[in-house]
């Protein structure tokens, strides 16, 4: 069935040219003069966002006596591309962000291994590195989702639990190996140094083909609030796996639930049973423009971009639907799209003042394609729902407002 | 011939595990107790970097009379990964940075085209992106390794006029299609809002492929400093070519020879001529770790790392030498390997107190080569070298301690 309600082919913008962009062009008169009659600003050491431009996080307090333990999401509304600076990464932090000096800090290996080992900051700085942009999403990410009415609140701060980086890290087997550890042992334990002593459990198996301690964040040393000086990176998986402050791993026999693996971070189902280690974060798209809570400005010719991740693969496709799941049609997504890299999609749509609702819906490698709202839910407990990779519906009506809505 | 002087085949690292790594580390007793005492720092709206890894650009002033007519570089020898965040990015400015308020520039495009355009930035939100990550070199880059004497300094400080990121923009020929531009013309000239009013012809072909007016820099708005709210960008060029604070497309007939690409931004030979628009960034590589100023702080394995880009394609291969070129070994490179997009290299190498030096040589997909400083140099009247690609070479003395050698 051929796209419906103003969706184009996504080559129509390189196609087609003048044709397609001329309703969305505002030609004036000629520029304004803005030439500076004077020098600038010297360079700096330290750059800073213009004043006109800064972007900011939304913080959200964890609890009214603890506003430590909270978390900041993505202005993902605001943002191009894929990448997310470091100052906008999403923050989540259960007792909030300790300062370590990495003089002070070691990382241990112990249990079932044949020599326990630690590390200093320095010591580490001289291995082998790997570097990978990976996706990192709380698996609370888009929780509003899941509730039963709809609420009106921007791509950021329904779905901005989910940033993207360059992660630079030493791969975590090098450094069980050198620990000599236990080959029929099946988990280790990973713990922070912050106060809440954070503590998770991996499965062996994930750490010996995909983790890595990572110690450089989209080129330079991670952020306080991502770990600073080391965290565990467990890419594809919910982030809360990624322990920050790393302080500890622990190789043993079966997992150690923890809290943070039983009491929270499970699934809870309709039935009372629980999903226990469903890590890998399933495919998943957002659109980011239009998107909740904009307006737009007149009719005509409008990007529709968004983000498309997958924790089971790359992305293969994302299609784009402005009626509500009727139609659909491919979105273009960039080149160089690889294993666990998050993908920045676009396609063209014609708005004319008709009302609208428009979805992206996500395929990865894996042969897994990102379900209705509806069928995301299906199994769910009401109120306990972690990893909620539903479709994203934003509803447009004839002024032009974007709205989050559940179709 | 073997790699000799210590280099070890680039996979041994992950081959031959602790092996290779036991004089690397240092087991120390088990890990000081760093865990937190009490709650850190609430969730942030703009993060910064802790301030116990905070790094700084090096400023370099342009002009005693004229501080703000200078530069900043990239502290290379301290980064990882490809990436340069925003903050570390290298500045260029011919006078200052210019704070824009978005609302009142305009960009205009003219000359041999069916009717000027006149874009405001909000008009050029609703284009079609396109997202890339590239490096951006300034065509001084490295000028200190033309000089007679070889400097004393960091890889950041020779080299650091050479950054990376994800740029999204708009494809420029889709502005010019919209404008209606005159297919027999061959030249575009570019003018800046800065007191500078930088200009710059470029090639109208290499616009066509490949040039964006790049409004987004890895992820978030540009920032003032790179040319915000926003700048030409033409990719594997001289980074003078992407005009910052973008205000004038101009189409025409030939160059306009510029002071940019007249007295300055040209290669003057020996013989008293000189090589206009040489525009594309030749093949080159830089070792970042070890470096220039660093001390070896003892005898052991240590990982070779550095970043390789090209003007002129992908980075086929990188060779590191440890005894000054005579024998070399190939490096390994990350897989994401694109056109135009920079790489990190890697390769272990065992320091047992020998003096050496060390040396990293690239090629591309169109088949150059690296040169030698002998050969970079051969043809350049002294003091005149712009678009330097020769090998960096770091000496390594029985001490450990690292510095810049001509060799």
């Amino acid at each position: 069935m051929l796209p419906r309600n103003g969706l184009l082919d996504r080559r129509a913008f390189l196609t087609a040219g003048a044709g397609v962009l001329s309703s969305a062009v505002l030609p004036s008169a000629l520029a304004k003069e803005t030439w500076e009659s004077g020098p600038g600003r010297a360079p700096s050491e330290y750059g800073e966002p213009s004043k006109f431009s800064k972007l900011k996080r939304l913080r959200i307090s964890g609890h009214p006596f603890a506003p430590e333990a909270g978390a900041s999401s993505s202005p993902l509304e605001s943002m191009n591309g894929t990448l997310t600076p470091n100052s906008l990464h999403f923050e989540r932090h259960h007792s909030g962000v300790p300062d370590i000096d990495p003089s002070l800090h070691k990382l241990t290996i112990s249990g079932n291994v044949k020599r326990s080992l630690s590390f200093g900051y320095e010591d580490l700085l001289r291995y082998p590195l790997v570097s990978r942009v990976l996706f990192l999403e709380c698996s609370g990410n888009s929780y509003a989702n899941t509730m039963a009415k709809a609420i009106d609140q921007t791509a950021g701060e329904i779905n901005g639990l989910l940033s993207c980086a360059e992660w630079t890290g030493i791969p975590l087997r090098l450094l069980l190996e050198e620990a000599g550890f236990d080959r029929s042992s099946d988990w280790v334990v990973a713990e922070g140094a912050d106060a809440a002593g954070m503590n998770r459990s991996v499965p062996l198996s994930l750490v010996l083909d995909e983790a890595m301690i990572a110690l450089y964040q989209n080129g330079e040393p991670l952020r306080s609030e991502q770990g600073y000086p080391m965290r565990l990176l467990v890419p594809g998986c919910e982030g809360n796996l990624s322990i920050k402050w790393l302080r500890s791993l622990q190789v043993r026999n079966g997992p150690a639930h923890t809290r943070e693996e039983t009491s929270k971070y499970t699934d809870l189902l309709k039935d009372g049973s629980a999903i226990q280690f469903s890590l890998r974060m399933g495919v998943k798209s957002i659109i980011t423009s239009p998107s909740g809570r904009m307006t737009l400005p007149e009719n005509g010719v409008y990007e529709v971009s968004g983000l498309a991740w997958s924790g089971h693969g790359k992305i293969k496709s994302v299609e784009v639907s402005a009626d509500a799941g009727e139609t659909w049609t491919e979105a273009q997504i960039q080149s160089d799209n690889e294993y666990l890299k998050p993908v920045r999609f676009r396609v063209p749509w014609r708005w004319l003042g008709q009302s609208a609702v428009l979805q992206s819906r996500a395929r990865d490698s894996s042969g897994n394609i990102q379900p209705t709202r509806d069928v995301a839910l299906a199994h769910s407990a009401p109120g306990f729902s972690y990893h909620y990779n539903g479709l994203q519906s934003w509803g447009i009506d004839q002024t032009g407002r974007v709205s989050n809505v559940y179709v």
